[in-house]
């Protein structure tokens, strides 16, 4: 008998779902199927490839209410799930531009050799397998999966198992591009079925937690897998005396708290120059303070439940062990409530935090500032710096060229420069990963795109041919 | 007690010399100095590490006949230790080259959101480990350590415990440069030394078998390093009935028995079209025949001592699994002879082998010629296509044309029209290695510096700063 899951339902506890994921048998039998299809979707070149995506991008636009109301059940939020599904159609407009461009140009390279030339071709991966996250389940599912497509491969996509509602309506609309259906499959699963899928596919591309991320590239190794891993972050801020306060303070508020702190490049340590400490506290107590669940509807406010329920010990834990060592909470109660079944974390400050705690060294994932002074630039830097992970930052400083003269020692891939978590809306840079926090390539800028394929050389001799004794002449 | 390891000759078999591998402190000590050093070396810019490389090739150039005389006394042979020892200074001159260019360029990205800019900036890792083979010493040693030095790594390069007489001199001309001996190191070692590399360095180069990279994977993915690995290699060749055989049978037996075979590019398996097949194989055995071993002296002939003892094994199982399967040798004795003490084994050609056989499936690194016929050009490719390797590869065919759209459907990194083996002069051209041939970006061609560095943005808000409350306005 098939193996289902049952997915809890984060508004109210409730385990209202269930997932059928398919069995090793049958997941071989798809990734065989799509590797038949493969060459045939390489074959239609850029033009036949974006022609099917912006088929796809019809048929995804006249599913919207499906995705979104999918996606809001899923991850218990709204406005963030409208902006993911309409983000299918900006992804797949941006990416078929940038890759017919890439793909279009004709790479030519000198040899330093005569008589010999060079001509480079692309050759995508066949079968490329994608393990995306629960925090942004439609979104971080496409992140890899629209340029590997228009690279020429096929994609499986398996997304989290604790917001898999999507999949359906999601697939749906691919079935409406048949081109399409036969080299892109959404399947239902857990750790289980991302384990085979990284022995089924020639490159994986994971998004998620540290010690998972560990275990993906272990297996990868294992399997002699390529892979791409876009991690957790402990994303620090510096704010200097000289910063606009009441600036920094929204926008950092902004960047810890949206999507209630769940995700990777939400601010996690706030660190703030000691002359302006109290001044600073106290505004973002304020800001903070004004704050509201979205609960009992999705409009009741802006924060809405804890996606995950794993992430609720987590949350708790580094809660419980800031207080234990000392920190001062200054905003909600410090701990994860229970209301209506879903857990909800208010936005929460925390003082008098110290570099021991948890809460300053591992990944939170939760609406929580803990707020440190610092006392000079080294200090500052040093501060930031002190964690395994390195994705990305933020700095305020009174110009931008103070700030990114911070920003520049700052071990990150991206530091927003008088602003926090500018990566969730500014796609066009080219960012790698630092430390625990990522392996591999860049994925959002232009180049993400070449992940997908291996450049091949034809080394051409073009002297006449003649036929010299080899030794004598040894080309 | 300091741990040492003794060093076979390959052209007398004594064990003439000997290493001292940094034990485990030693190493971490050597490492950690070198941290240190780095930042001053990539403080520089890259004007400075140019003018460092280029005091380094005038220190090497001096050092000239002490490191062919080294590498001559590693590998048993000579013109190719000379090649070898003169590409220091044109490997320097065209990374430099390189560098400059890349560096130079200031990188620049359009932000599709209104107010907010980006700047591009490349951030080396502090320490890259280069783990290098036996086969080219010297050369395969510097193919990643140049390159990493010009982007701001220090390097610290352990070449193959088989063959490490050339570090003495090397190192020599490396302490006549002090901003580069800081940041440069070769240290004796073996397996257990390259192991612990990988825990203290930031991101791994390692040529060699697949056996070892693929446990050098796993070590990385055990302590979360990226790796480049550029492992072994199977490469067909395809003749077609059009080409010249003249010209094919030349350039194909340079490209199998160079350095006595033991080059990841060189020929392992030729296809030959049945109809010409017979003629082929008559040509080939003729010149086969004129070859001689480099004994007693190095300018005795063409063909060096195999210079691993293990590989002696390997060759000697393969031939005898070949053999058994029913192959006829066609020249040679059909095993490694043992003379003055060295192993040498003949350019040996055989014919009437089969698809099951070793010699067809796994990588020789001999002198090796299995040659087989084809029928029709699906049948070619098929039989091209049939190993775990994609390294590289070579068609010849009656035109250019004819050979490319033939060399299309070989998976390989490179291939090699109407010639073979070309990746060894032309070092332009950007290659992945497909299948188990390799992980990891390319590492010859201009983009190979790239992989040294990690792209980092500065994302800008450039709008006067205001404090908008953060849900009525996103940023």
């Amino acid at each position: 008998m098939k193996q289902s899951l049952l997915v809890r339902n984060p508004r109210n506890g409730q385990y209202d779902y269930q997932i059928f994921p398919p069995d090793a048998a049958e997941l071989a039998d798809i990734c065989q199927r799509m590797r038949r299809a493969q060459p045939q979707w390489q074959a239609l070149s850029i033009e036949g490839r974006v022609a099917a995506l912006q088929q796809w991008k019809t048929a995804s636009e006249a599913m919207l209410p499906q995705l979104i109301e999918a996606l809001s059940a899923d991850t218990g939020r709204k406005s963030e799930s409208v902006l993911e599904a309409q983000l299918i159609a900006s992804s797949i407009d941006r990416w078929c531009s940038i890759a017919t461009d890439f793909l279009g140009q004709k790479i030519e390279k000198q040899s330093s050799i005569p008589f010999i030339s060079i001509e480079q071709d692309l050759e995508p991966y066949e079968l490329v397998g994608v393990i995306s996250p629960w925090n942004f389940p439609l979104l971080l599912s496409l992140i890899d999966t629209i340029p590997a497509l228009l690279a020429g491969c096929a994609v499986i996509v398996k997304p989290s198992e604790v917001t898999p509602r999507f999949i359906k309506p999601l697939m749906n609309s691919i079935a409406q591009v048949p081109a399409l259906a036969d080299v892109l499959v959404y399947i239902e699963g857990a750790g289980t079925t991302g384990a085979q899928m990284i022995e089924l596919t020639d490159i994986i591309c994971f998004t998620g937690s540290v010690a998972t991320g560990l275990k993906v590239y272990q297996s990868a190794a294992h399997h002699f897998k390529p892979v791409f891993l876009e991690l957790g972050g402990k994303d620090p801020a510096i704010v200097t005396a000289t910063a606009n306060l009441d600036h920094a303070t929204s926008s950092l508020l902004w960047g810890s708290v949206v999507n209630a702190g769940q995700s990777c490049l939400s601010i996690e340590r706030i660190y703030v120059e000691d002359s302006v400490f109290d001044q600073f506290v106290d505004l973002l107590v304020q800001k903070a303070n004004r704050l509201r669940f979205a609960y009992p509807t999705y409009e009741s406010g802006e924060i809405g439940p804890i996606i995950s329920d794993k992430q609720v010990d987590i949350i708790n834990e580094h809660l419980r062990d800031a207080k234990e060592k000392g920190a001062k909470i200054l905003t909600g109660p410090g701990y994860v409530e229970h209301i209506g079944g879903g857990s909800w974390c208010f936005p929460t400050i925390l003082i008098n935090v110290t570099p021991d705690m948890k809460i300053m060294r591992e990944e939170t994932f939760g609406p929580i500032m803990p707020v440190m002074p610092f006392h000079g630039i080294e200090d500052a830097i040093a501060k930031a710096n002190s964690t395994v992970f390195g994705l990305s930052g933020a700095v305020f400083a009174g110009s931008n060229e103070e700030a990114i003269a911070i920003g520049r020692r700052i071990k990150g891939g991206a530091i927003s420069i008088n602003d926090s978590a500018l990566t969730a809306v500014v796609h066009e840079a080219e960012k790698n990963s630092f430390k625990m926090s990522g392996i591999g390539g860049t994925r959002m800028g232009p180049s993400a795109i070449k992940r997908f394929m291996r450049q091949k050389a034809f080394l051409i001799k073009q002297q006449p041919i003649a036929s010299p004794w080899w030794f004598d002449s040894p080309h």
